[in-house]
Formats: structure tokens, sequence, C-alpha cells
């Protein structure tokens, strides 16, 4: 599989204006090189040469996890020492002749270290811009990858359902995000979840990224839950809004609202439709009842091995949907100093339309 | 205590050659500013200019995390199209007069994306390395950030104390990561670890970073875990080595000598002293034993925000220790395709020696 894969860079790289592309440790490095690295100070660069050859600059105590590669590689080890980590990487650009070279890169993953030491070992290299180039790898979801996206949004429901029934006012959101957490690893998900959930009550769930704190869930307050599994390196990402006891009658009626906005957003998607349709299809819900100022995001973004990934459903992004995208459906309406509402399902594109992974139910309880 | 942070933050530039700092989203951003935001595809920026004006570009979504602030701050928002973000460097930067100035950041965290704005929006300003101003500030950490650091570490040692009856021959790794992380969990970490918690056996512990897999546990085996918990954004990272069953007598002598390597590394510390003498202290007597060349890594690193932050504990550091710095003691001894054997506890610089937050049984237990 990771053959294929780094194959599929291979050619990729052959009809691009690149003579090679450098991947650290991250989403994109795992799915084309199958290697796990944390991305820490000691740096973790593979670099894959237009033409077939690949090497990789890594930690000499690291060198184990080449063992077993089903492609060649060549290893550019260095010590603890940081003064050694120049020489790794000279020694890595001198072997594949970079300088000069027109080398691709992910903007929104390489840092100025990894730059730092390009740009002293092989400085008349020009850095570019590859986020295309692996996003379309990555875009169209194969078969296992979807099973693990299905698999990380049954995960996901199941811990949820668990952690209802212990929901009770005066818990703190971050009481309840400890509960859930410990339910989605009772449930199968991995250690590491693809983001801590958020939980957020009354006023703090007008702010859609909210982090949990010790404030106490009380009558009256919409609780929001956005929370995701993980399995096998691919997630899911979830939004349910809860009514604690009896709400404010306005409260229930932009529950309403988000709802019909996510079913519209939901049945919006399929191939060969351009992405903002989905967003349209949400936002004219929410902006029809009178609320379009306060659904202050875009729609939905993709997922898969990164909790935010292409594509991005914004009304302006004419980019063309294609089967195996998978992606969210996530309205919201944040009315300040009050309460927030936003529903979220993770989406499949079909052959024929779209369909959604996840199914639990969205209308508005009252749990407490 | 962010107002004291921006001003020290403020006094260390008008000492240094930089014209400003500008830190994304991350351990630092959090230490300087309070504020929380997810590393994502969004850009967000602080700026700290000398002469104390800060300024932070963000997307319009999180304006409300700006509320309350007890300190001065402009920002610069922008909404969902990626092409409103040019906009918004430009302003921020015209706005603080950058162009042309000398602009520090962390190389460790600033990306290729910002790197990119900040370039295209204030062509001349110079980028340099602020990782030594914004170290200087985290490395001795204040009383209340050690006694986060103490509760992480009281967090996973009960974690793990409960982990170890459920432990059995026939469990795989990730069976034992996964009931490990509900523990953590269990016991008050916070839903973000620090790090997924390691979980090897047999083989797979002569990796010192090794990966939970489904291999599982027999008889025989030595068992390495390496886990950590996180308390108010703080964390703690401890490692044991346990017998399954009974093991070679070899194990038991490695075992052994990992042990008074730890407690000579630990030994060693205290203010005044290089860093490089935890080192030293703990590899000679590995070396001494004629395992010196299957102890493959440096002894210890920093902890506080960071799972690995300054200052690194290797036998070429001649940094000085200073009460309230805090660092891990983990040496190891690693025979490939054979076992591994860590011993990893969280140590505090004082006013006279040094401290162990940790003090879970070290000698060799055997389970399952």
């Amino acid at each position: 599989m990771f053959n294929d894969r780094i194959n599929k860079v291979q050619d990729a790289l052959s009809k691009s204006s690149l003579d090679a592309l450098v991947l650290i440790p991250g989403a994109s490095q795992v799915y084309v090189s199958g290697l796990h690295f944390h991305l820490m100070e000691r740096p973790v660069v593979l670099i894959l040469k237009r033409g077939g050859s690949q090497a990789i600059i890594l930690p000499e105590l690291e060198l184990q996890k080449l063992a077993d590669l089903p492609y060649e590689i060549t290893s550019f080890p260095y010590g603890e020492n940081p003064e050694e980590w120049s020489l790794a990487f000279r020694k890595a650009t001198t072997y594949l002749g970079l300088d000069g070279k027109v080398i691709g890169m992910e903007p929104l993953s390489l840092r100025m270290m990894e730059y730092g030491y390009f740009r002293e070992a092989a400085s008349k290299a020009i850095f570019q811009d590859a986020q295309e180039l692996i996003s379309f790898l990555r875009l169209t979801k194969e078969e296992r990858e979807v099973s693990a996206q299905r698999e990380a949004v049954n995960i996901a429901q199941i811990a949820l359902e668990n952690t209802l029934p212990s929901i009770k006012i005066g818990m703190s959101e971050k009481e309840i995000a400890g509960e859930l957490v410990v339910q989605l690893f009772r449930s199968g998900s991995q250690p590491e979840l693809p983001f801590s959930p958020i939980v957020s009550a009354g006023l703090n769930s007008a702010n859609p990224h909210a982090v949990p704190t010790d404030r106490k869930i009380k009558k009256r307050d919409l609780l929001v839950i956005d929370w995701g599994a993980s399995v096998d390196g691919y997630i899911s990402d979830l939004t349910r809004t809860f009514a604690i006891g009896e709400v404010d009658p306005e409260m229930i009626k932009i529950h309403k609202i988000v709802q019909e906005a996510n079913a519209a957003g939901r049945e919006a998607g399929g191939p060969g439709k351009p992405c903002a349709d989905v967003d349209i299809a949400a936002r004219n819900v929410i902006e029809k009842s009178g609320y379009g100022k306060f659904f202050t995001h875009r729609t939905g973004h993709g997922i898969g091995m990164e909790a935010h990934e292409e594509p991005y459903m914004r009304g302006d992004n004419q980019q063309v949907m294609l089967p195996g995208m998978t992606y969210t459906v996530e309205p919201g309406i944040y009315l300040p100093g009050i309460n927030g509402v936003r529903i979220e399902d993770d989406m499949l594109v079909t052959q024929t339309g779209s369909e959604s992974l996840s199914n639990m139910e969205r209308q508005i309880i009252a749990i407490g």
C-alpha cells in the first residue's frame, strides 16, 4: 500500500514543475510513507526526488522504524548533538542533488527550523507550495480509509450515548468533557483523539471554538458537544446540541433552524457539484430565518487524517466534489452572551449523491 | 498574570536586537497571552512590538476569545475567504510598522504559511530566531507551574497503578495503552494528553520511540510504559519497565543497571551545575557496565507546557541549571531484536539540589 502511494507521489511529481517533495511528521508523511514520527525538536524529513529516489533525515535513535519498509529509502541519521543536524541536511541534499532545484513543501506543516537547515544546505533551492499536489492524493478516500472513518463515527456516537446518562445539572463543562473522553477510549478510539472535545454551555456555547471551563451547567442552558474519535489514524468530528431542562422558546426555535440548515447542507452534496453548494444550501436556511449574521463560519471542512483538511465548504469554493471525498456539515447559530447551537455530521460523496456517516438523533433533547 | 508575562516579553525585547516577536498557536502563545487557539489552517498570529503594542491576526469567529483580556491588544480579524488573509497581515504589519524591522520567531513553531504572509506583507522585514528569548522566560517555572506539574505527575502515577492489575498475558500493547488512557482521564488528566502513551513489549521495547501495536504481550517480555498526564496545560512524562512473568537473567541485569543510571542522573542535578552533568552521571553507569552503545539517546529533556522543551540533558550541554527548571532523567538500554529498558522520572532543580517529582517504585516488578 505505501509502495503504491510512493509511486503515486512520484507520478504526480513527474507531471509537476517540482523536482522533489519534502514532508515532515504529520498526516501527509504518514499517508505517503507509513512512517509514524512525532513532530518534535529533532527534525525528521522525508524527501522524495522526482525520478524515484527517496531519502530521510532522522535521529539515529529512530533508525529502527525504517526496518522492513516495502520501498527503498536512503537514511541520513544524526546524533544527539544539534551541530550534527546541519551535516545530515548537507549530506541528504548533496546525495539527491537538490541545490538549485525546485522543492515542494506543505506550507501548513514545514517549519522555519527545517526550512533554515535546507537553506543552509542547498542555498539555491527554491521552495514552492505543494499543497495541491499532496491534497489531490489525499482528497478522495480509498475504501479502507472510508471504513476507518465509519468506524470512528460509530465509536464517537456510542461514546456520547454512553456519556449522556451521566450528565447532571451542576457538572462542569470540564467534568462532562472528561467523562466523554473516557467513554471514547472505552468505545475503542485510539489514544490520540482528533481534538479535545468541546463541551460548552450557556453563554460559552455562543463561542464556536470554546474550551471546556469550570462553569457548571444549569437549567435553561443549551449544551454544545463537539467531539470525535480516531481509528487507524482516521477521525470523526460530530456536534450535537442539547437543552438542559426547559429552555427559552427562542432556543428551541434556533435549534430547529440549525437542524433544517444541517439537513439542507447534507442534502446538497454530490459528485460534480461545487463545494459552495453545501455552504449555500445550509446558509440560505439560516439567512431566511433572520439569523444569518449569527452563523459566523463556513458550513464545513474536509476530514480524514486531519480534523480540518480539504475540501472546505465555503460559499466561494468552486472546487468540484468527487466520489470518496469526506467532509463535515456543521451550521450553527451563535447568540453572543446567550447561547449557541451547532449540529455537525460527517458526509461521504458517493457515486450518485452523498451519504451521512453519522446518524445520531439530531433533534433537541432535554437532559440533566 | 498574563499582563506580567506580556511585560516580561516587552522587557526582554527592549534588551534584544529584535523589534518584535511573533507567536503562533502553541505553548509559547498560551504562556505569554493566556489565549488558547488550535494550530490549524487558519492563521492566528500574536505580534508583540517592542515598546508596548500588541496585535493579533485571527479569524472573525475567534474574536470572542479576546473579551476581558487584562492587556491591550489590537485585533486584525479576517473572514472565511482565504483571500482576506493577506489583507489582515498587511493591515497588522502596517499598523505596527514592521516592514524593514527585525522580527523574532520560534523556528520550531512558525510555519511557511505564516512566514509567506509576512513576506508578502512586509517584504523587507528580517526574521530571526527568538528561541532563546522565549525559552529564557519559560525555562524556570513559577510556583503555580511547578504545582501543576506535581499534580500531573501524581495523576500519571495513580493512573498506572490503577492500570497494572488489569495487564494480563495475551493483551496487546494497544489494549494496554487504551486502558492506561482511560485511567489517566479517570484520575483527572486534561483531555489533551502530552503524548499518546508508549506501551512496547519484547523486541518492540528495544525501539525507544515505539508506537503501541497489536502484538500481544507474552512471558519473558520486558514491557516499557512511557506515559504522562496534563494539568492546566502542564505535563508529566514518566517511564517504568516491567517483567512479564519470569525473564532472562540478562534482562534483570540491564534493568538494574538502568535503575542505577537513573539514580545517578537524578542525584547529579542541582543549581549552578551544567546540564551535561546529569547526562554524564547516568551514562557513566551504563558505559561502565559495558552496555554504553545500547544507550542511544540523551539522558533527558526539559518539561513544562511541552513534552520536550529546554533544557536538554546532553553530555555536551554546558547550560547551567537554575532553581525552578524541570526536566526528565530517562536513561535506557535497548538490545535490538531482544528487549529494552527505560526508567524515567521528572525532576525539579531546587535552591540546594534537585527533587524527584515522581516516586513510583522503580525496581523491576513482574506482572501479567
